[in-house]
């Protein structure tokens, strides 16, 4: 099968086509093939069983994903997005790039007209949720974004849900839970902590704590979420209706557990690594944020997380360290 | 002030322009002028005290919704759409009026550049539900359409919300119910019946009931909907927040109990009209629809409707019959 990854440059696209790439199969099919299409280059991966394209181009400018789809590629994994902070910094951009460009892959599929039907999986985010949530927030709770990225992720949602009931493609919308623990350097996204706290340290690194260590937040790792990729792209969707837009398992914690569950793995030496430094605007932010989650239909569906946050760490000392740490 | 209805000819557009007609004022202030919009001429109010002006032009075009609000209308009341079945049988069209007319419309305001930020008013619909319902919806309840129109009301409303949040205008979205008793002559809309089985009789006509006189339905009368704009136009948005999509609320009855109202209302005689002949299309469809909400936020917001059925079938007798009846 020919495997189409929009946002294929980014972490969780990249790791996605690594595993694809050891797999050598997707739900019992051979993947023979994988373009990975993103505004810059996606490497290889190692070791590569399938054919391997990098395309660089912009969604969001008409006529490219009628390219992108040119050779009816079976599954298409749509990552590609103006993240939360950029979307809100830049309106323009982030409608176009998450609502221009989403719809425009939506359509030149419906228009291929060949009989064409590939599973789309959609990656949303809990940012459609927006406070105050109840403690814990069930599937039918409404969406109502506080962010334009959460609006834009939100409308995409809908739309996947009413182009699948129509029949144009049989699609998958999975809303993730804040990725940790993030490989590569500390950037300045508000949620960059909870990574921060724990790859660091581990690293032998300083990082700092911005916020008060009650705060509870919704927790998978990176590999979980090409898990939860894999499995929309091979499911049977008959079991899912015309509901598309699941909400991810994760575990939910708070940044105390999380700093807990690193002295255990890792010691009070590693702990020492992190400052308490309370910045105020990252903490109204994150004040704004859901923190736990009862990802029920989604569970019934046979998404899998971690199931606590020691797994998470572990998660992250095996796939990134090669199972090494600093003391 | 200049108040633009958008979609003016139309039934509840034409009642509230007569309202205001009535009225004179809009929360304490003179309307100077009424511009109506719609793609055929909207008739003028009996006795306006303002400049009434009739416009037809399709929102759907590019640099229309410029011309628009290139007087800056105070108020804008947005009701043009495409309905649900014609939204359903042709979905360019269906997505060209309801999301991208409201979306140009919406991005015209937000180009103004001159400090421009009206009060502008969504019709919403109870659509952006979808099947299974709770047996009363309540105002957290997560919006699953199960219809494009549905789908494009819903996304408007998100659009709303995220426009009003940035600053660009200060909007308000109000879900109908279905609007019982509507005037005129018997439609082809699926929902036509609620409204056939009082208002034929009542003029002498046969009326047939093609669903079982079990199901159960949310209403509101004509005068109610004109309520539901006026109060939109006028009340003090900073008590909304930012989830400024509202279910109206309504009035929850089986038809069984609307043609017991109707035989204490207006006799034996007139109930006799209404034939019972099953129409399984029919039957179905309405299966999907909700029955009841608990429309708890506009209520504490100050929005009203009907107490009862028998209310509804005297709004009508009123406003539509003159105070008489065919007995």
């Amino acid at each position: 099968m020919h495997v189409l990854v929009l946002g294929g440059a980014g972490m969780v696209g990249r790791k996605f086509i690594e595993r694809l790439a050891r797999d050598k199969q997707l739900g019992g099919k051979p993947v023979d093939k994988v373009t990975a299409q993103d505004i810059f280059p996606a490497s290889p991966p190692a070791n590569a069983p399938f054919a391997f394209e990098t395309l660089t181009s912009d969604l969001s400018q008409p006529g490219e994903a009628e390219k992108l789809i040119a050779s009816r590629p079976e599954l298409i994994v749509h990552l590609a997005a103006v993240v939360s902070g950029e979307a809100e910094a830049d309106f323009d951009k982030g409608y176009r790039i998450n609502l221009d460009g989403t719809r425009y892959l939506f359509e030149a599929i419906r228009h291929a007209g060949d009989g064409y039907k590939p599973r789309v999986v959609f990656t949303s985010s809990v940012a459609v949720f927006g406070a105050p949530f109840h403690d814990k927030i069930e599937d039918e709770f409404f969406t109502t974004p506080l962010t334009s990225y959460g609006t834009q992720k939100a409308i995409g949602e809908l739309l996947l849900c009413d182009y699948s009931r129509r029949g144009f493609f049989d699609g998958v919308g999975i809303r993730l839970p804040t990725i940790c623990v993030r490989p590569g350097t500390p950037n300045k996204a508000a949620s960059g902590f909870f990574s921060n706290i724990i790859r660091e340290p581990l690293n032998g690194q300083e990082a700092v704590l911005p916020v008060s260590d009650q705060v509870r937040h919704w927790h998978a790792s990176p590999r979980s979420a090409v898990g939860f990729l894999v499995h929309a792209a091979t499911m049977d969707t008959a079991a899912i209706g015309p509901r598309r837009a699941l909400t991810m398992p994760g575990y939910s914690c708070t940044v105390a557990e999380q700093i807990e569950t690193l002295r255990k793995v890792a010691g009070e030496n590693v702990v020492k690594r992190i400052r308490r430094e309370i910045d105020p605007v990252i903490d109204k932010i994150v004040a704004g944020w859901p923190r736990n989650f009862n990802a029920q239909r989604a569970t019934a569906l046979g998404f899998k997380a971690e199931a606590n946050f020691e797994e998470i760490i572990r998660v992250h000392i095996e796939d990134e360290l090669g199972g090494k740490f600093v003391a």
